[in-house]
């Protein structure tokens, strides 16, 4: 009765491996346009940013006080002629002997000068002592030489590039962009995602209350922070909602969204079940390649490719396949697909560097794959495992503030040094 | 000739106790608005999320494969028949001695079975052995009682508040949300916030060419990577442009600013400089305190309050001058306007956890002040210095991904540690 057939386990590969083949298969898009500074964070950078000038363009006071000779002020208590006035903005003279420049924060130090003395370390004289009566000014310091003087081209020299091409611009990046005198920049395209969720038991939120859900049926909650990551990610996403688990109304769903889109992303209908259409549908209409990945949360994992439906058409769309449970599917999107989306982008690939902090808790049955543990950074900087691992439970990755990356069959004591990323960190 | 009377300085106020101030008077926003979740995302609750229901609904299977009872399988090579078949979405009927259920990942668990076994721990028999010819399975392990079955209400349990109050919505919080069955949340209004600089000095970029510019000219980058934070912060940010160093003007633009806005944000104008006129404009309209806060990059700061305009208006708007140097303006903004509009969204109050790093670097001469020291996270996990610090230089806010938060005084020495805040989790 008893088959002698060995059982079959499909062979797993590794993340390393899994992220390698997604990345090199990656490529990032050519199409480039000009955004205002204004709306450009957290785009991609398609070109070096070089600068035509020093900034700052003049050597100049990073204080409000006095410009000064040094070589007047060999002692403390030397009064000077305070001859001009130098608001930012404005041009100064030359300073001769025995004079000061009353100067303001950011104005150009004048010709002659090599100190700023700071306000509060002088005082202005109400009667001055000259005949002129020219106002004065006691200097009760004696200044260093370049006190207090911004040097042009200190932050940055002309020529300089300051972002290359691929950078994600943020908030100090635009800031830096605009001190060059920069108002638009040349930024990559958004990728377009198309994202769709499979599953006869899905219910959008909103269209059955809690108390009226048939038996068996589940809200769909997938697509809302799949939706939400694509966005942070940087994507226009086009929602197509829950497919019925058939294969015509899978085909006609992916045949419309290989269409005008990089990638189709989907969660849920890519295991070995039999109820899972999106594996023939895509290889009906493309290539596809299921992996089974050596990790936890996660494990099934789907990358191919649908062809392009027209002559018209670009080069198809790649096609990328999540698991249905929440969280190996959140995991599986930070892990997988957000260093692809990166990499449509043009960031250089970069190795997440993970922080060694200790563990506050025991894992003494450690898992054959490697694990992805969510967990909260506590006051004393050390790590709490959330209670309940499952891969259904949401609530691990909204209670967690990280992860830790543990290797297959790791056990963890209390006071063990493990390697840990933050969410914040993962998605920048 | 020199005057008797001690050079005045401005006491020295702890950044500690100028964040105290600041959010003790911050009053959170009353105002709500109902979004729908697909927008939701940074948004700020502004009501507890209570669950009408369990998540998971019914007991169901992790994986696909076969809905068993443990009392029939006591050794492996058990056969069993396969009387019924549950795809997600389905409700199965009882399994009776001797029976298995066909069950894919998500289905519930039909009554009777009280563990699952996966489809690779089993064989579909091609000839059933029974005379009815009912589709047999051979099992080729002995489960564990529940193993694979995911328990109604693992995830959360109906009543849960699965989301407080104040919460700041990400993707995996609205994953959670819509899987209990929310389409819509309320989340507070968002903060207003009118933005303006000072200074004669300032160009904007795209008006003057850089080989146009003229002397002592410098292109206005605080406001861009301030609208940019403010945006990140969740404001809607009215931009008031660049406003002329004279007191009418400043005044005019602050009135206009003060209708309709919860936060007035400024940078430079508030150091104790002359050609201010900030000040002043405030202190005819409202209040200001002028602090001077014992940090580096930093120091001036301003904290006020604007009156309400016209009987009609809200209750006037706060206001905050950040210093006009770049990297202090950045750097106050992380420090005392971020934890100031969280406050207004209803955040609950969260200290900032550091992490403690390795220094790669010496540090032998400290500041007086407390020093935010710009670095960079490298392969090593250990900490690298921008060489250079200075307030001016935007740069060092762009190559590094954190600060140190140094103590007054305190020298550094490579390998010490460090406290390390990245920018990642300071803006989140």
């Amino acid at each position: 009765m008893a088959s002698d057939k060995p059982f079959q386990r499909a062979p797993l590969m590794s993340l390393d491996e899994a992220l390698d083949q997604v990345l090199g298969q990656a490529r990032a898009i050519a199409e480039t346009e000009r955004v205002a500074i204004l709306d450009a964070d957290s785009r991609f950078l398609a070109e070096d940013l070089i600068s035509e000038l020093q900034v700052p363009p003049q050597d100049n006071s990073s204080m409000d006080g006095y410009a000064v000779r040094t070589e007047d002020l060999a002692a403390p208590g030397v009064t000077l002629r305070v001859t001009q006035r130098i608001p930012a903005g404005h041009h100064g003279s030359p300073l001769m002997a025995g004079e000061a420049a009353r100067i303001f924060t950011g104005a150009p130090i004048p010709p002659g000068a090599n100190a700023v003395v700071i306000q509060e370390d002088t005082k202005a004289l109400d009667s001055p002592t000259n005949l002129n009566a020219v106002p004065e000014v006691l200097v009760n310091v004696v200044p260093v030489l370049g006190q207090w003087i911004r040097r042009s081209g200190e932050d940055v020299k002309k020529g300089d590039v300051v972002l290359p091409k691929g950078t994600r611009l943020n908030p100090a990046s635009l800031g830096l962009a605009a001190s060059i005198g920069r108002a638009h920049v040349s930024v990559v395209r958004k990728p377009r995602v198309a994202l769709f969720s499979t599953g006869d038991e899905l219910v959008m939120p909103g269209e059955v209350a809690p108390e009226n859900m048939p038996p068996g049926a589940i809200y769909n909650s997938n697509r809302f922070f799949l939706r939400a990551l694509l966005m942070r990610a940087g994507c226009n996403v086009t929602d197509l909602g829950i497919v019925p688990d058939n294969l015509p109304d899978t085909l006609k769903v992916l045949q419309l969204a290989a269409k005008d889109h990089d990638l189709v992303l989907t969660s849920g209908g890519v295991s070995v079940g039999e109820e899972d259409h999106v594996k023939p549908a895509v290889e009906m209409l493309g290539r596809l390649n299921l992996w089974q990945i050596s990790m936890k949360p996660g494990k099934p994992f789907a990358f191919g490719q649908l062809n392009a439906m027209s002559a018209t058409d670009a080069a198809g769309a790649f096609f990328m396949g999540l698991p249905g449970n929440p969280v190996s599917s959140f995991v599986t999107f930070q892990l997988l697909v957000w260093p692809f989306l990166m990499a449509l982008q043009g960031l250089p690939q970069t190795q997440s560097k993970p922080y060694l902090l200790q563990a506050n808790f025991d894992l003494p049955k450690p898992d054959k794959r490697r694990e992805f543990l969510r967990v909260q950074r506590n006051t004393a900087g050390t790590l709490d495992l959330f209670p309940n691992q499952s891969s259904g439970v949401l609530t691990s990755v909204v209670w967690g503030d990280g992860v830790i990356d543990n290797p297959s069959m790791q056990a963890i004591k209390q006071g063990d040094w493990v390697r840990y990323f933050p969410f914040a960190e993962w998605l920048q």
